[in-house]
């Protein structure tokens, strides 16, 4: 089969690998018809998060189970399916209280030994802990599958930095970052019944689809300037509930300046910058918790995904291209150069 | 009167000073009955924390209300009252959210210009915002008045770092710190239902009273080799809620390290470590929050007396020295060289 391989900075590839293959019997596995390149996967690219040469990347898809290990209750072939971004075994202590990104089973799509997301098909250990079924008649709604796709990270993500920022209904909030994460925080914080939601971004593209997702201000500016405009627009006492969907030191220091005195970040931004960013000084004096990181995405897909069938959300604004798998290193080099917000892979 | 300044480091004395006397109309003028040295007050002694030379110094008092100001409508003279240790206005939106430590008119007692709780009468700002009164009978009941002056900062500061940090009922709780906050920490903990109470301290004299206090098991280790306690004693998990009663960069490395995955960090520890402390990484990884401050000790007194009142808790035995005022400098003489837990200065 073909899949997505990174050999190094900026060389992601697409090539023949051997065939997804069930090895266990937990196992199953799934013939990808949706995936897409993520934010985080552009640290890979350009080499700032250490990956071996060879190994396959990717870690968000969605497809049809192919074949199932004895094991396996929950799913059969012909399955449509939607996987988080790191597979869990669903029975541990960690499971069972909805961090299954702590599951002791654990791992994530593309580590060494493991097939990544961007190709053809996917061995899929713990099938029954990981996957979540789709209902059939999805496949053939475009539009609504690729708002199912988004699940898999992007807007699992966005919404645990919504909850890990405590975001209540009545709340203000703003969002530390235009990206798709970034955006998918926004429409978290509407579901969540935020009332004024401040979107920080500087690309007009993108802060186009924070208004359609909810956003009811947009702050272009960074660092000192972007803490004034937020303290302006909250009569000086910032949001209550901030969520860093960035990663870096400065995102996390304007994210904890303007919070308001008791209020949280919550954040998912994988951290890019140490703890430079996190001044603790200021976080004692005002009470301003910090609380998130890697999202249970397997946990959020069951709620999330009944109000993306519902109508309630749609995130699928959040992709802006599409290629086919041998378009992908092209769509790496889009992301990096920011020309495209989100791909997406079709198959 | 005669009050504690602080010159420099190490450098307390009682001298003569200014009698305290009302100011404004929401002012009342408290003679102070009990008073007591804070391990924060320590920061200062040690030339750790800047202080202008001839502040006045002291934070944590119970008294009798000499003098009220025209606008002050909850107190009159003769009323016992105690003081939690910073003062607030008690109509803001912070106030009313019950974060009084972020008062846009609070103060904290000694910063200059007010006097401080180490003195024999004390000008209280908006007194209806601050004070708390007392049953009139708690005076003649020396145990019951040292119990109450906990209140008034370690034993408040000890119950924020358990709420900050989420005890539950039930919960695994681990209490970084062996000194007086530490040890109300514990004791707030087993108020608030924890099953399991380990206590990280290496004085056995302290630990003893963690014990006594609720906890269920004490950790003489430091760094990695208490992680690795922790660790053990915890099926390898760590704690639900983890207390960091310290302030210093290894206490807060180590609270993060011993919390289990999904847990928190509460801490009260006044940060003098700087943010190096706080692995970001590792909280990402594991979504360990790290949540608190400075205690809004006046949002907690009414419920904490209440219990103390009541018999369901006894914070007093923190107080292991009593001195006069005269003693005072001798009393922090004490502290800094841990011969002394935490000195009660009677008037």
């Amino acid at each position: 089969m073909r899949a997505t391989v990174i050999h190094g900075p900026n060389d992601v590839r697409v090539e023949e690998v051997p065939d997804a293959a069930l090895r266990r019997p937990a196992d199953a596995v799934v013939r990808t018809v949706l995936a897409c390149v993520c934010g985080s996967d552009l640290w890979a690219y350009r080499g700032v998060a250490a990956r071996e040469k060879g190994q396959r990347i990717g870690h968000e898809f969605l497809g049809v189970v192919e074949e199932v290990g004895s094991e396996v209750r929950g799913f059969r072939a012909g399955d449509l399916v939607v996987a988080p971004f790191v597979w869990s075994d669903g029975v541990c202590e960690f499971c069972v209280e909805g961090l299954h990104t702590s599951c002791p089973h654990g791992g994530f799509w593309g580590e060494p030994g493991s097939d990544g997301g961007q190709g053809e098909a996917v061995r899929v250990p713990f099938a029954d802990g990981t996957l979540v079924k789709l209902p059939a008649e999805v496949r053939s709604d475009e539009r609504l599958l690729t708002a199912v796709l988004a699940l898999s990270d992007v807007m699992s993500t966005g919404h645990h930095a919504a909850m890990s920022a405590g975001v209540r209904p009545g709340a203000t909030v703003a969002v530390v970052g235009d990206g798709a994460v970034g955006l998918c925080g926004v429409l978290a914080a509407r579901r969540l019944g935020a009332e004024r939601i401040i979107a920080l971004g500087r690309h007009e593209s993108r802060t186009a689809i924070a208004r359609t997702f909810g956003a009811t201000d947009v702050v272009p500016a960074r660092g000192a300037e972007a803490v004034a405009a937020v303290k302006e627009l909250t009569g000086g006492s910032g949001a209550h509930a901030v969520l860093e969907a960035v990663g870096t030191e400065e995102s996390m220091r304007t994210a904890i300046s303007i919070t308001r005195d008791g209020g949280s970040v919550g954040y998912v931004g994988v951290p890019h910058g140490g703890s430079a960013g996190v001044d603790i000084q200021q976080m004692f004096n005002r009470n301003v918790a910090v609380r998130g990181g890697v999202a249970p995405a397997r946990h959020y897909i069951p709620a999330l995904l009944a109000d993306v069938l519902g109508g309630v959300i749609d995130p699928s604004p959040v992709f802006d291209r599409t290629v086919e798998l041998a378009g992908v290193p092209e769509g790496y080099k889009a992301m990096d150069a920011r020309e495209a917000l989100k791909v997406k892979i079709t198959f």
